[in-house]
């Protein structure tokens, strides 16, 4: 078989776990698309906008923690890819990109669908290959599965996105009489090495540990995970210290966890707030949604700061990072509360969930308020979603709400987010992809800007029965009313704003999607317990909002806050 | 000014004959907005779909033959421009590209988008720059106006995509009584070197010439040019010699042009068409459509063969070339026309006009078949396009019925299609960019699946009076269809054709679009009239076929031909 090395990189995915791949239609990709639908370990996906084909290999990896394959034809389909691979880079998710390609000779020749593939994603890739073109030679055997075994372990290791390019000659089509078979391939797996620490460095952190009264955990993105959140709440209860968590660290279920910072480190809190300050800073997870936060820690740096992760890459985004301690956080929890003696400052801690409470009680009575705007309508949806359901929230201000209302407590929902790169283009993909990988559902707020910039993700032959999206439509960035620079500029409604007119019902009829729109508060309670409620498709919510009135809830909501601390 | 330097770039950019730019929302890139905007002599236009909005400058920049502005906020966003880019860059059309960016520190650091935007788009850009951070220095302002000048001079003289990535600190907005002004700023000015040969070379190549009795002329793909037109007839006419044009080269307007050769170059009528092979073949222009025409080259090669192009980058893909003569195509033909005897080889010339004539008539007759498919409609259609009309093909399909039936003849239309990397990713956008920039209608000749793509093209506020959408809806890839690898696949529906069940009724109530739907030959024609009267918005005519029905069809057609030849 001539294409037999394209076969054989199914097998060897199939061998390292890899249960899926999103396919993208083409031609010259017609060995890859064969491949990986006829092997038997494999579940395969057509999806024909390659942008949403990204996001949604995106999401699923995510929900399944390996890698996902991505299959694409050769020319420009390769650069639809790109925003996706960004995010995946900055949210360490396992993604192998698999890219049709001519052979090297017709490059830069003017014949169809060529561009230069080879590196194409630039460093937002962990690794980057060639396979090579002719595959006679018992080397160049060699080099194609040795080349797949290594992509896909950096993926797996070090999570994130790997590419490999696949230059392919023709004939791309086996015979109709010709199987593709599938021998054994040569596998190489990589056993990570799971690091710890040296006991007399153990020692030496801990009696760091004991030069502060004021110490503080800081949980950026992280996925969640049962063992990390049990050390967590053995180490917080021991040590007596506060844990804050931005909603997209997932430890909104952890006993007396800090979660409206976003509230009370306003500056005009300042006289309050500088209390608060660590002098002993340990972070984990990646970034951080909480501005305010993120100035506070800035502006009020810790003498030390550890940041703990089982990666080598530096996030010194606080700016007085001491050190970075490389090991699994769980591990890293999980021994130091061995060096850790019982007697943590309860009292600061106090601090913190004081402040933390004020917040939450006027957050409670600031949401019985009868205005119909987007804080209330989030609030609504977000106290009767379904237990363990999967909540994803697009970029913008549907994030920024979810971290100030907080998640629900106690239902065993999780949060995401596409928080690596932060952009609105993949935000509907990337929650089509968790609908498509398991059964829970799946809940997406996004704006009315997220929701239009990525209906191709619903444009596809799969049932999304287990997904449910909320578009709260204000008919623009409504972000960019509510932040101080656009505002003041005459240009506001048309180029930052950008008024647009589209509501989703042409949309979720294109679909076959249940439909429903709802723009006071007392139809949409009315209507959320059926929303929820199990569906042979997918349904869309859409929750008409006026972007003023916004904008004055949320500076109410502000001025509330301020006025529950003079109180 | 803090951000004068910022500022400056519209005033560069103007002096230089910019004079549109595209803005996709963002915060990051409000001082590249408001430079842009508030400039006297720039007219913006806001998109939100970063994908469409590089597309539909590409569109205008198309249109206007200067280089139009792109500008984005930081993050996935300037990834997004990516699959444009690489097009203009294969299709040679000038585009400045713009990046907000963070300063340099803040990369990696887990803040948002922030990706790693230096070089991003490889090599599918002419140049690529970035602005310094800190401009206090007078060198450092030297610096920047040095960039924008050199980057705008890159994408005039050479033709294609420049990138200027502009990191900016905040604060992003001018307060509210602070203007944006815009100081003379220096402009340093390109003057094109207009290369032509030495007296002694054309005396050579006329030798040359002379060695040859059977000499063509083909035509890749170039836009419509008076002057070049006018140079190639007074040539041909002296030099009695065929010019084969592809659909895309913009010369179906020339006398006696051969046009049919994809359908008379079919290996199977070998026995006729080896005798028209020249051994001096002449070209012209970029990528060439027909596959016939191409493997026919390439297996009957001529003995010399000369590409004429005013670039040097070399296109060797008939694979024998010869010379690369580096002079302005104009130039040559003006020129050489005096080295060329009158006694060109008529009868060769006949060879190749007899085999197009039969073809012609074949056509003529197949035509009024009465099965109603594809190859009818686009005949119907193409027929009765308003004079002067820009006429736009999506890839796949479309372009490939185009270039078979042929452009109509003596209606002073112009042939546009992305053949740059032949993707189906943005032929909605690049055909709103052309009807955005000029009064003649824009016509776009699409199938389902790249209508669907890029339906974020009509996703903003502007007016699209003037164009006019076919939507050939077969309800997948038709393409994959009629090749003969994948119809012999059983997954050929599912991962090949890609059956998909949209169709363009409610995209068109979306965007107020008037909408008709036929699905037979006299529906169609009694409406063509009223599609191309004119109207306050576009107008989208989905003409419903059977992807059956069209392989048949389009397999008859071959057989029609091939009978011709027969008789």
């Amino acid at each position: 078989m001539i294409l037999q090395h394209i076969y054989d990189i199914a097998s060897v995915c199939a061998a390292h776990g890899i249960e899926s791949a999103i396919i993208s239609p083409g031609s010259r990709s017609a060995a890859l698309t064969l491949a990986f639908v006829r092997h038997p370990e494999i579940e395969t996906k057509i999806i024909p906008d390659e942008r949403s084909a990204a996001f949604i290999a995106m999401g699923m990896a995510q929900q399944q923690n390996k890698p996902v394959a991505l299959i694409c034809t050769s020319g420009s389909a390769a650069y639809n890819y790109a925003p996706a691979i960004a995010e995946a880079f900055y949210q360490e998710i396992p993604l192998l990109i698999l890219t049709a390609d001519r052979p090297p000779e017709w490059t830069n020749q003017y014949d169809g669908q060529t561009i230069q593939q080879s590196n194409i994603y630039g460093k937002h890739v962990l690794a980057s290959y060639d396979l090579p073109v002719e595959v006679n030679h018992e080397d160049a055997k060699w080099h194609c599965n040795r080349i797949v075994n290594e992509a896909i372990n950096a993926s797996i290791g070090r999570k994130g996105p790997v590419h490999i390019n696949v230059p392919i000659r023709e004939p791309f089509y086996p015979d109709s009489n010709e199987l593709v078979n599938f021998p054994e391939v040569r596998v190489i797996k990589n056993t990570p090495f799971q690091g710890n620490i040296h006991l007399a460095q153990w020692m030496s952190l801990g009696k760091k540990w004991q030069n502060h009264t004021r110490k503080a955990i800081v949980l950026g993105q992280m996925e969640y995970s049962k063992p990390l959140h049990t050390a967590l709440y053995r180490f917080a209860e021991k040590a007596g210290i506060p844990i804050i968590a931005d909603v997209i660290s997932n430890q909104h279920d952890l006993p007396g966890v800090i979660s409206n910072q976003d509230s009370f480190l306003n500056p005009q809190l300042n006289t309050i707030n500088r209390e608060l300050a660590p002098t002993l800073l340990i972070t984990l997870g990646k970034s951080l949604i909480s501005k305010n936060l993120k100035l506070y820690l800035r502006n009020n740096p810790p003498t030390e700061h550890w940041h703990i992760s089982s990666s080598e890459k530096l996030n010194d985004s606080l700016q007085h990072l001491t050190e970075l301690i490389k090991i699994d956080p769980e591990i890293f929890f999980g021994e130091f509360v061995q060096h850790v003696d019982g007697k943590g400052s309860f009292s600061y801690l106090n601090q913190w969930q004081q402040v933390n409470q004020v917040v939450e009680t006027a957050k409670a009575s600031f949401i019985k308020m009868k205005k119909f705007s987007e804080f209330q309508a989030f609030n609504a949806v977000l106290n009767v979603v379904p237990n363990k359901a999967k909540l994803h929230f697009a970029n913008s201000m549907a994030i920024r709400y979810a971290n100030i209302i907080g998640a629900p407590k106690n239902k065993q929902v999780e949060i995401f987010a596409n928080r690596g790169t932060s952009g609105i283009d993949g935000s509907n993909s990337t929650a089509v992809g968790a609908a498509l990988s398991q059964k829970s559902p799946v809940v997406l707020f996004t704006g009315d800007m997220a929701f239009f910039y990525d209906r191709n993700a619903f444009w596809h032959n799969y049932n999304l029965k287990n997904l449910r999206v909320i578009v709260f439509n204000n008919h623009g960035g409504g972000i960019f009313r509510m932040i101080d620079g656009p505002k003041r500029q005459p240009e506001l409604e048309e180029y930052f704003e950008t008024k647009q007119k589209l509501n989703a019902e042409n949309t979720a009829k294109d679909f076959g999607f249940e439909y429903h729109c709802c723009s006071n508060l007392k139809d949409l309670k009315d209507y959320l317990e059926a929303f929820f409620t199990t569906s042979k498709n997918a349904k869309i919510l859409e929750i008409q909002t006026n972007s003023e009135r916004n904008t004055e809830v949320f500076a109410e909501y502000k001025r509330a806050i301020l006025e529950a601390f003079k109180a």
